[in-house]
């Protein structure tokens, strides 16, 4: 396989040629004692435990952006699935489906930086398929990972264990993946530094687990829909009003400014490193000293709190003094942000 | 949702449409006490053991064939990857890939094939997750299935424990997939009967694995690439030479027929419900009669052994006495088949 090389057809084969492009790209990148037995299925021992499952596909445009790659997208979001369920990632299965003439280069640059965020994320890639289909039928790459993880124990994080008085804890600043991804779309033709927050969160959440275990009420990730969706979500679940401080949240100057010039909301914008926590109000300073101690959670904030009100509504304070209600996403404001 | 609905790039935004899609499509067919939750990920309790893991993306063109869709071939083909693993099927994912445009009806009647295929392969479907792409960047579907299984006690299947002397068997007729795929596409404009083998193997299979446990010494799905793929990478990994005896390998009518007239080889052709497996001699004769006491075992055959050659070849035994290599494929002869 040379240089500027691209994918055939019979890359997707299941013979010769699949077999060259995983000994060239996917092997000498991503290989462990589980993949490169190459069988059907990747076999291990499990101890008795309760687990973790999820999948999440990728389809992100453009597949190269400030701060991250849909490679990194796909293993930090597939962890941060499990992280924010209270799992310990464990086993990672990809699924590529390649669209015939991708260059072959780019796919090892994505099976690089896969590569990086499984280290970080101490998962292992025990599963992979390779598709391959015609041109103008796809669109360059799309991949799927899913995930299995191991819940820590003590743990029980639940829609219903939020409680009236609880604080609303972000680990950062919102909207920073929606907002570069609309920059990298260039049609814009802004210039600006702001990257992706793109992370695997095993580092900064899961020792907080450990250590405040059952106090953490309810956590999530806030990807496609943002903040606001996803505790909108959980607000009517569970039937009490959530109260947002717009003063209180976390936003990048760059995000604020786009956001201002295309009528966005940051709030509805997606995040790829971040966690939103329903925590007992009694550890959330003691939680967030914590997380700011971390890189990844260096501008977490409590920006709201579970309120008495029992409609299952999300509402927010704003700078001005008023009070509205934010709704739930009907669509997104960006297609193809993950 | 009304009739002659198309999915919206909305659909795929995580917000109210997409809601209203699982509402409507994916939860009335597929619900489940897992899947209901509609966390990000599935938590389920696991005991002590090994367990297999396992991933495939389907791209398969046309959607709908005769003997199966799209659906019913990406739950058969995980499943049937664990099960050749020796793992009972437990936990299955599911990621779509949506083109804008795409009919939702069809959307329906795939969950609905998705729908009977789990209930057939006894496992539960825990975790999904749908994408939308703009008109143009994919094609109608694609679905990427995981799975977790446990595997069966006692169940020893490796390449390195197949021995001389073995023998090869085959769980029935083979091509009929890949075969009924050439016809359904129409370019050639004949008519016929066949039907995709497509279906899950766990009722065929785990009985026999539980029954003769390690005298079944290695077992592969013949997907992409056929049972002359699954055998050659054995032979070679193993060090050992196989012959096959054409006049027992079991081929339709239709499937000869065809592949005579096109110049394809039926070994090499793809298999979504057939099993290879190499066994004990002293075993063979009566896991071939358990193997023909079940509907989608009728046809099995011991159609090959494993001989004292150690040039890790696949060789075949002509109907007319002549012996031939059959080489590994280096692309497939039809993309899109799985």
């Amino acid at each position: 396989m040379k240089k500027n090389e691209h994918i055939l057809l019979g890359h997707g084969s299941g013979g010769q040629l699949t077999q060259r492009l995983i000994e060239r790209i996917f092997l000498p990148h991503l290989s462990n004692q589980f993949l490169e037995e190459l069988e059907d299925s990747s076999i291990f021992h499990l101890r008795d435990g309760v687990y973790a499952f999820t999948t999440d596909s990728y389809t992100v445009f453009p597949l190269f952006f400030p701060g991250g790659d849909i490679g990194s997208l796909a293993i930090s979001g597939t962890v941060n699935d499990l992280v924010v369920s209270g799992a310990k990632p464990l086993f990672i299965s990809a699924g590529f489906i390649l669209e015939e003439g991708f260059p072959i280069d780019d796919l090892e640059r994505i099976a690089m930086s896969m590569k990086e965020v499984l280290r970080k994320s101490e998962a292992l890639l025990v599963a992979g398929d390779t598709k391959v289909v015609e041109k103008g039928k796809g669109d360059g790459i799309f991949i799927n990972t899913a995930g299995v993880g191991i819940l820590l124990d003590g743990v029980k994080l639940s829609v219903n264990r939020i409680k009236t008085g609880d604080d609303i804890i972000v680990t950062g600043s919102v909207g920073d993946h929606g907002a570069s991804l609309v920059i990298a779309r260039g049609d814009l033709g802004i210039e600006s530094d702001l990257k992706s927050d793109c992370a695997p969160l095993n580092s900064l959440i899961l020792p907080v687990l450990e250590r405040y275990k059952d106090k953490i009420h309810w956590m999530r990730d806030p990807t496609r829909g943002g903040v606001a969706t996803v505790l909108n979500e959980a607000a009517r679940s569970r039937g009490l009003d959530f109260l947002l401080f717009e003063e209180k949240i976390p936003i990048k100057d760059e995000v604020g400014a786009l956001c201002e010039m295309l009528g966005f909301d940051p709030l509805y914008l997606a995040n790829e490193g971040k966690a939103v926590l329903i925590v007992d109000n009694e550890i959330s300073e003691e939680l967030l000293t914590q997380l700011k101690s971390h890189p990844l959670g260096k501008d977490a904030k409590v920006i709201g709190k579970v309120t008495e009100g029992t409609q299952g509504r999300l509402f927010l304070e704003t700078v001005s003094g008023g009070t509205r209600v934010l709704d739930s996403l009907i669509e997104d404001q960006l297609p193809r942000i993950c």
